[in-house]
Order: C-alpha cells, then structure tokens, then sequence
C-alpha cells in the first residue's frame, strides 16, 4: 500500500508538471520527491519574488536615493537578500541530479553573480564612502531572470540571444551605410561653410556626422539636421531622402524583419518541444498507474486509479466536474482508459470549466408570489431584452459626454470640485480623480458589445500576460542602464521646484546647459539623480531618442545613448512588435483544438440531457413554470468553459503543436531530447 | 498558309503576354491582333509614360509655381495631355470586347477624371484668374494608377482598399482609446493651473489634449507634452506611460500586424491567379499549334513548329540558346514535346541565360609570343589569386580612410579645392563633389565580397523593384496632399536667403510665427510654397509629424496633418514593412524552382561536354596549351543564367505557386475565373 501511495504521489508531480509546464529533473525517492514538492511550493516561489522585488528596490535607498538610508542598513538588507538567494539555490541543488546542476549555465550565473555582488558589498563597506563603485547593481536584476521561475522572461532572453547573429550582421551592414553616407556628407557639406542655427559649424567632423546621422534614424533631430542643407540648397535634400528611405526605413524593417523571423522559427521550436515534453511526463504518470487488462495485453488505467490521481492533482475538483472530464476521456463507457486518453488528462484539466448550480432568485424563494408577479415578469422580461442593453450602454455614452461637458459649464464642476476641496482638502482631491477616471473606463464596457472590436480586444487581452512578461525584461533593461546612467550622469542636471528663486533654475543648475534647447525647453527633471527620474529619462529615449545629456559631460557619453537605442529599441521593441504580429496571425490561424471541441461538445450533450451517464450528477428540480417555459429549462447544474479570453497566446501555440504531435507514436522510455530547451541550432543567414 | 501564319502571330501574343504577366482581353480576328500589338509596343506606353509625367510636371510651372507659365501655356499643355489619354483609352476600347470595358472600374474611373479635369481647365480659363480653385489637380496623379501598365501600383491600391476594413475597426478601436485617455487627462490635469512652457494653460480643452495625445502617438511631441504633469508630479508619468503602451506601441504594432495579414494573403491570391492565369494562355497558344502524334494520339508541338514560335516571340534570340531551351524541354530527343512541356516556355523565356563567347585575348592574337611569355603568365597567375582580390580590396578601404581624413590635412584638401576653383569655377566644385561620391561608393565592392553580408544585400536587392513602386505610390500620395496642402497653406511662411537684411525674416514674415519654435529653429524653407518644398515637406512630416503651420491657419488645419499620418504612416509606410518583412520571409523560404535546377543541370552537362545533342552549337578549339591545362579548357561557347539577383519578390513568389501549380490539370477551355483580378473576397474580422 505505502508504494502504492508512493506511486500516486510521483504521479501527481508529473501531472502537475505536465500542466505547468515545470521542467526540472528530480529524483524518484520518496525523500526527493518531498523536496521537490517544497520547491515547488507556492509559499516558496512567492517568497523568492518577495526577496527580489527587495533586492531590486534597494535602488530606491542607495546613494543617489529617492529616500536616503544610511549605507549598512541597504547592505544588510541586500546581504539577507543574497542569503535567500543562496538558500533557494541550495534547495535547487538538493532537487536535481548534480551532474545537471553544473552543466546549467543559469545556476553558473547565479554563482558567478551572488559572489560578485557579495564581494563589492564588503569592499564598499570597507572602503567607507564615496569612490567605492557600486557597480555589482547592474547584475541584479539578472537575478530576476535567473532566480525565479520565470520561464516566459528567460525564453525572451533566448531569444534575443538566438537572433544576435543575424541581428549583428544587418547591424554591421546598416552601421557601414551610415558611416558611408557621413563620409559622402563630409564632401558634400564640409568645405561649404554652413552653420547650424546654434551658429556652429555644420557637417565638419567626420564622428559628429556619424553620430548626427544615426540620430536620424531614429528620427529624432528630423527636420534640424537638415535646415541648413536644405536652406543652401533644394538639391541636398536628395541626399537626407535617400538615407532616410534606406537607413531609417529599409534597415529598420530590416531589423524587424530578422527579429520576426527569428522570433517565428524559435518559437515554434520551443513549443514544441515543451508539447513533448509533456507529453513524455504524462507517458511516465501513465507507466506508473498501468495495469494490463485482461486477455487483449493492453496497459490501461482504471477508473478509481484515475480518480484517486485527479483528486490528489486538484484537491478542490467537484464530483461533477471529474465525472465530466472521464467521460470525455472514456467515451465508450469501458470503465478503464488507454494511454492516448490519459495523456490528456494534463491539457483538460486546464481548460477551466466553470461549474454553474442554477440557485432560484432570493427573492423567488423568500416571495414567491412577488416573484411570480406580472409586473416582476414584465421587469424580468425587459431586463432581458436586447432593447435594453442598447439603452443601458446609450445611457453610459451620454454620462461620458457629461463628463467631458461639465468641464465648460462651470457651475456644476465647480460645485463639485468645492464641495470635495472643503469636505476633505488635497487627499479627496486625488480619490475624485480616481473616480472619475473609473467613470470614463465604463465607456470600455460599450465599445466591448460590438462584435467588430471584440475581436480586436480579444487579442489585445490575449496579448496581456506577455506584455507583462516584456515589462519584466524591459525592467532587466532600464535598470541596467539606470545604474550605468546614474554614475554617469548623476548631480549633473537639477531639478527645481517651479516656486524656487534660484537663479541656477534656469539652466538647470549647470552652467553648461546656458543657451540649451534642453534649459529651454525645461527638461531639468529629465535627469538621472535618483532610479524613478533615471526608468522615466530611460522611457523618453525609447520613444524618441533625445539626448541632450552630451553637452553636459564627455562627447563620449553619447555611446550610453546609441548603445540604449540598440538594445531597446532595435531589439527589444523589435521584439514585442514580432509578439504581436505573430499573436495576430496565430489568432487568426488557430481556432479551437480538437480537445476543447470535444469537452464543448460534451458539455452541449449534458445541457440537452441526452447524455445519461452522468444523470446522477445533476438534480433535476422541476419547479412551478408552466409547460411552455418548461423546454427552456436548463438542468440546475452546468458546466461552462471559461471565456476564452483568457487563454494566452503561448496555449494557443501550444494547443497548435499538440494536433501536430498527436499522431507521433507514444514513447514513454524515450526522453525528449532536450528537456532544459538549450537552444536549438538555427542556420544562419 | 496565311492562316497558319495568322495561328503562329496569335500563338506568339499568347506566349509574350504570359511571359509579361499581361491581362488584357482582345479578339482573335486578325485585325483585332494587329490592334492589341500596337497597343503593347514600347514606344506607345513609353508615349503614355511620356505625357503622365509632363502632366505631372505642370505642377512645378502652374501657380504656386517653381517657374511661373501663363495659364494659357499649362492649359494648353494639359489639354494635349488628356487628348492623348483620351487616344489611348479609345485604343484600349477597340482592342477589348465592349462590355469588358465597360465593367472595368479603372475606365470608368479614367472617363470620369478626364472628364472633370477638362470641365476645371475650361472653367478656369472662363474665370480669368484668381479666384478659380484648380481642384481637378489633386486627381491627376490618379492617371499614373489608371492609365499607364503599372500593375504593381494598382495591385499596391488594391491592397490598401482589402486592408482598410479592418484597419478602419482598429482605427475606431485606436480613436477610442485616444478619446478615452483624453477625457481622463481633461479630469487629471485640466484644474490643475498647469502651464506649458509657452505659458498657455495646459490640457484644459478637450479638442486640444485630443490632437496633443494623438500627435503623442507619432512621438513628434514626446517628452514636452509630459512635463508640465512631471513637474508637478512624477506619479502623472504613469498615465502616460499607460498611453504609450497601449496606443504609441500595441496599437501601431496592432495596425502593422492588420496591414501584414491582409498584404500575404492577398499577395499570394493575386501571384497564384497570374499564375493560373499564364498557363492559361500558354495553353490556348499549345492548342493553336499542336498537331496528333501518329497513332497515340496524344496532342503535340513539332520541334519545327516550336522554333518558328520562338524566333517570333524573342527575335533576337541566338540559335544555340534555343537549341539549349528545347534541350531542356524535350529531354528525351523525341523531336516534339507535349503540352506540359510546352507550357513551361514562357517560364524558361523569362530566366534569363547569358551566352558567354569565350574569345582569345587581344593580345593573344596579336602578339602570341608575348602573351604566352612567363612574364606575362606571371601576371595571368597573380591576377587570378585570392590575394590579389584582398589586396585590391585593401586599397579600397586605405583609399577610403584617406578620403576621411584628407580634410584634416589642409595641405592636400585646400590644393586639390583651390586647384578646381581656379581652374573651373562653381560647377567644377560641384563635378568634384559628384567624384568624391562615386569614389566613397567603391566601398559597397568591398562588402559586397564578404559572404555573411551578400545574403542581406541580395534581399535588398531584390527589393529595390518593388520600392520603385513604392515611391510611385507615395509620388501618388505626396501629389495629392501637396496638392491641397498648397491650397491651403500657400504664401503663409516666406523663406528670406540668408543673406537678405528684411526684418521679417526672423519670423517666416508671418508675425503670427513670432516667437514660436518653427520661427527659431529657421523652418521658414519648410512650407507649401511651389511644389518641391511641399514635397519636403510632406518627407519631413511623414519622418516625424511636426505641424507648426497650424500656427498660420485655422486650427482645424489640423485635420490635413492627422490625415496625412493616417494615410501615409498608418497605411503606407506599414504597408512597406510589410512588404519586406514578406520580401525577408519568402527570400528565406523559396530556394529554386524545379525549372531553374533543371536548366542549370543542362548548362553544367554541357560544361562538361556530355551532351551530345549539343555538339554543333559548340566549336571546339584546342589551342597550344600543353596537356596539364587542357582539362581546365571550357568549350568557347558557355551559357551562364544571370544572376540571381535580378529576380523579384514577385518572381520568386510566382516560382514558389508554379510548384504548387505543376500537379493541377492543363485545361485550355476553362478561363481562370478571375482574369481581371478583381479582388478575391476576404472574410473580415
């Protein structure tokens, strides 16, 4: 019986793993699968987070901080941080076999990375103060990467990493253009003795140029590098429009297109073999509870084995819902499943099905008579029509345009603006702010009920749990650059506050900034003095690339500038445009799966009450409607999938790559051939 | 006689219309095939070609005019214009069946531009000057689309007119959203006080924040319209972070992913119809010729015949060339091919196969003893090795270093500056720049010979066909828009040479420009003045959609800024992308077609003397070389197939649905449904 028991036990860990996706290799022993559970354990997995949001937001409180702390208060906290990490990493080892432990080129970094960290903490405390460079920070946020379960974070990583080859190769292409097409304006405006509008010499040093030109592409100074060409003559311009179509858009798409195609290949590629893998898990949770049936040699899994099994996958499951799933398995009533039925198991369970127990109305039970009532029925059936919902979002629309009214018709805003300033000063202020806003966010419920956009919006939901994914890997980025901008570039701009009378607000607090457009324009905020101003700078340069920080230290500092614009925007945004392209496509590619059909098709089965194997699940209640309304009558227990919306594109590819696989043979001894999704080989261009 | 005659002229117009992918109706009658050859010779579409451009052109001498004409003259002009279109459309009737042109929409369309633009010449010359608006110009460029043989540019609009469905719900989404945050931005800081660094209250209109938030989307304004709420509060980013997100980048991701679906699909519906749409005609052109074979019945095409044809589509083709074709074609020397054969020679025409002559060295023949000297083989050896091509490119790039640096060293610049200034004058200075460019571009050779680099220069290659139609559409787009941008904007913003001494030239002489940014960063050549600097400066708003001029106007001027973003970025510029992220894909997707190998495994058999067949067309020639390099000696008449470079996207796409088309039935009776390519019908979202 205790092996038995042991048996379940390793099965359940595959069965999970299998619908989590979780791919790490663990012993067979009891004692490791124990372990192993802990690991997975969601107090655990939470708790690493916890650590690494601390961990992160140390930027907060070193020196340049948002809120100062003194340096052994950051330190030792930073150095429980680590503990944990190091704790966490221990158990990771304890897990998997030692030979896989070394060979993983994530647990290596997170060495390298802890030791690094921990050794420049000690010799900034050491060397008390100032000239210490804290610069282990910028691996921190590696830590996020390589740390926690962050499957989705570490395959864009791959990803990346998988394109850089064809990447750079268009790069060096693009980067000769350039340096080309600054040689030939070199010739073309240097001996003309133009001058910018700041009265400096234009086009007259060959790396100026350069950097002038790759400013360009990303449109940033568009029509100022130009003026004065174009002011001496019409026919220059032929020389900015043939750089800007080759440069800013061909090798742009260029870029997009080397990420897409990479993006693409890789992607299906590992999908598919996180289809195979789980699959082999589920073959092993099947070897596990076989038994040969009978005279036909076929290994089958019982009923009660497979009940016993899902209880112990999904303690909170309803009688109801695992009849359900077993009868979509064991469509023919034989009481036992084979092996293509049970490897199922892992994807029905997660499609979410709702069950719904149709309870009559309170008020139906406490006042019947109420309830049944001519005018209750007229204002049932009124609810109920279409007619309504129009006048319902006809309703919401007028309350919008309201809102955006009452802002010229003084007297209502004012009186409710006052009435909130002398009921409870500043702090209601905001809340009222808020609330307005949620106001304005009923509109989104309006535009939802036309089914033109649903569609839209259905694959701008799906879109969200990887945008949320490249906001993590955006934040690795940023605060990389935040820790390299901010030694750089710290204390050098200041922000005043507009009441202030220093005479410095002017140009910022830096003399070198006098006369600037960046003074002029008032940008002082834009500086790197603390982590938040740093993440916002870093945000303006994604969206255009402005970079009036070289004037206040070393020409130089314009490398941190076109570095940030190939890494972010070359790259990463590239990126997250190929996620959306190819989310767009799937979607309008992948419709259902087969599987999904198959449960839609049972539930509709069970709605008509065709279905008779599963009678005893459901109470019939007949109640006191007359016959006419009695057909509409649905049974009082349901079953509903879950919208689909909130499948992520990742289980649409999956679900894709699962009808592919499903005709390969089963092979549970054959282990897929690379578990921990090293990358695959890709030729090159 | 004379009706076999008649077959072979008609047989020959089938094979050259498919070879030249055209689509147009004609009868058979002899005198109707006359016609349609007039209609197709080159002179008469380079005549076409000839007055659209000069129609064109009129825009640089009608009032605002670059050269200013009397309007008798450009009327004159444009009256000779239309009268030739109106020729060449009733040609065109008469070469195709009546009712044919009547359901052409693109006649209609031409009937009812001509039409009108006649009534507004007429109308202006009646109305004697000023107050006559020209509006029939902004149709002129829709001749381009019409009149002339650009199927790429109609199937360009066609695209654009499958895409808009769908790309109008993601607009309504898109405006929506834009509307939605405007409204919260007019509750979060319209009671703020806020001010702009122009000192004008900020984000306290709704129409106004509308046009800030949506010229946020373009990132023209980026980091100014946040900071007045950055100054005030860092939490306000959050809101416009939220906005970039959503709408700077999912949206627009969104609009390129609607633009990309619909491109590749209908891209490949439309290839797969010429397609169709060749075989077709190569079909009707077999059963002209073909004759029973003998007792099998089976219906054929003499070799005697097939020449005939040949020499008559492509006269200068030389004898060896065809006798290779045929080679190809009849592989088993029956001496007559089939139709499955047969149809595959308008493919084989258009590979083109270079016949390479290989001709003793001049001074081989002339001075044999010198030529064969070791002195001279010397030099043969060093010019043929590897080195040799490394150290030619070496120079290059020494060459290129120096032309770098030569302006630092005033010796060396100033006297090769003052040299051609003394010597020539202004324009020598000009001729130099031009040599200086040419000299720069010798740099491409060099990374043209590295192999990584080939592969992306290839493609770019590849797509320079297709951005020549891409600039016919934006010629289209650009006309239309300068066009009416001059209406409105035209005299608004004066540009002064910058040696003038008027007082007006520090705002544009327009005081409504004092002090605004367009004025002090000297934009004042920016304007709608004649028709070259709308052009710039429609090039200057699609890069970053700066709108100063609505400083000038009305406010709702606006409106033409919007629009042009709507058209030219949303649209055009997506549609671009798409193109060559398709271009990317299929580049990497399609190798060679069937047909291609199989002409270039027949070229190598006769390299290597094997074929037989052949013989005749090849004079062996043994020369005094001695036994070791005879095995090198190549026969002196070679076929290369051009390279491959010289291939489309459009062919290569064609090439890859020939493949899929080969195992289909050849059915000549059956016209391909759609020969006029109307638009396939595309289920919307």
């Amino acid at each position: 019986m205790a092996v038995a028991e042991l048996k379940f036990d390793l099965a359940t860990v595959y069965v999970s793993d299998a619908q989590y996706n979780r791919n790490i290799f663990f012993g067979t022993s009891p004692q490791a699968v124990r372990l192993y559970l802990l690991y997975n354990h969601l107090f655990m997995q939470t708790l690493v987070y916890v650590f690494i949001i601390i961990n992160l937001a140390l930027a907060l409180f070193e020196d340049p901080a948002v809120v100062p702390l003194p340096i052994w208060a950051t330190s030792t906290i930073e150095i429980i941080c680590l503990s944990a990490f190091t704790v966490r990493m221990v158990h990771y080892a304890k897990v998997i076999p030692r030979d896989k432990f070394w060979k993983d080129p994530k647990n290596i970094c997170i060495i390298v990375i802890l030791s690094f960290i921990d050794l420049t903490i000690y010799g900034a405390l050491k060397a008390t103060g100032y000239f210490a460079i804290r610069w282990s920070r910028v691996l921190r946020p590696l830590l996020l990467v390589n740390v926690t379960e962050g499957r989705q974070l570490r395959r864009a990583f791959r990803s990346i990493r998988n394109a850089l080859p064809q990447i750079s190769y268009v790069f060096l292409l693009f980067m000769f253009s350039v340096l080309v097409f600054s040689l030939m304006a070199l010739k073309l405006f240097g001996k003309r003795g133009l001058l910018t509008i700041d009265g400096s010499p234009y086009f007259t040093d060959y790396l100026d140029i350069v950097f002038d030109l790759y400013v360009l592409v990303t449109t940033a100074n568009s029509p100022d590098v130009m003026m004065p060409a174009y002011n001496y003559s019409v026919f220059f311009t032929i020389f900015f429009i043939l750089y800007i179509v080759i440069n800013t858009y061909t090798f742009m798409s260029f870029f997009l297109a080397v990420v897409y195609n990479n993006y693409k290949k890789y992607l299906k590629e590992e999908v598919r073999q996180l289809v195979k893998a789980r699959r082999f898990k589920m073959c092993r949770a099947f070897s596990l509870l076989r038994e040969t049936c009978g005279e036909g040699g076929e290994p089958v899994v019982t009923q009660a084995k497979w009940n016993h099994l899902v209880k112990l996958v999904k303690p909170n499951i309803s009688i109801a819902h695992q009849e359900l799933l077993w009868s979509v398995l064991d469509d023919q009533n034989k009481g036992h499943i084979g092996k293509f039925a049970f490897v199922q198991l892992a994807d029905l369970l997660s499609i979410q099905v709702i069950t719904v127990k149709s309870q009559p109305h309170p008020i139906q039970i406490c006042f019947p008579s109420m309830y049944n009532s001519s005018v209750s029925r007229f204002i049932r059936n009124v609810v109920h029509h279409r007619m309504f919902v129009y006048v319902y979002d006809l309703i919401i629309l007028v309350n919008a345009v309201f809102i955006g009214l009452d802002e010229e018709n003084p007297v209502v805003s004012n009186a409710e603006w006052d009435f909130v300033l002398y009921a409870g000063g500043y702090t209601s202020r905001q809340i009222l702010d808020i609330v307005f806003i949620l106001r304005v966010l009923r509109l989104i419920r309006l535009v939802d009920s036309i089914k033109r956009f649903r569609a839209i919006i259905n694959t701008l939901i799906k879109i969200g749990p990887t945008i949320l994914t490249f906001s993590q890997l955006i934040v690795v980025v940023y605060y990389i650059f935040a820790m390299v901008g901010m030694e750089l570039f710290k204390g050098k701009v200041q922000f005043f506050e507009p009441n202030s009378t220093s005479p410095d607000q002017e140009y910022c607090g830096n003399p070198l900034l006098k006369g600037t457009t960046f003074a002029k324009l008032n940008y002082c905020k834009n500086n790197f003095n603390n982590v938040v101003s740093s993440f916002i700078v870093l945000l303006e340069l994604t969206v255009v690339n402005q970079c009036g920080f070289t004037a206040v230290t070393h020409v130089s500092a314009r490398i941190f500038f076109v570095l940030f614009h190939i890494v972010v925007v070359i790259i990463i945004i590239n990126i997250f445009v190929a996620f959306i392209l190819e989310a767009f496509l799937v979607e309008y590619t992948v419709d259902k799966s087969d599987l999904q059909t198959s449960l839609e098709k049972k539930i509709e089965e069970l709605e008509d009450g065709v279905d008779t194997g599963l009678v005893d699940a459901m109470e019939s209640n007949d109640n006191e409607l007359g016959p006419s309304e009695a057909g509409k009558q649905k049974p009082s227990l349901m079953f509903k999938i879950a919208s689909r919306r909130s499948r992520t594109v990742d289980g649409l590819l999956q679900r894709m790559f699962e009808t592919d696989l499903r005709t390969e043979d089963f092979n549970e001894e054959e282990e897929p051939e690379n578990i921990s999704f090293s990358n695959p080989a890709f030729d090159s261009v």
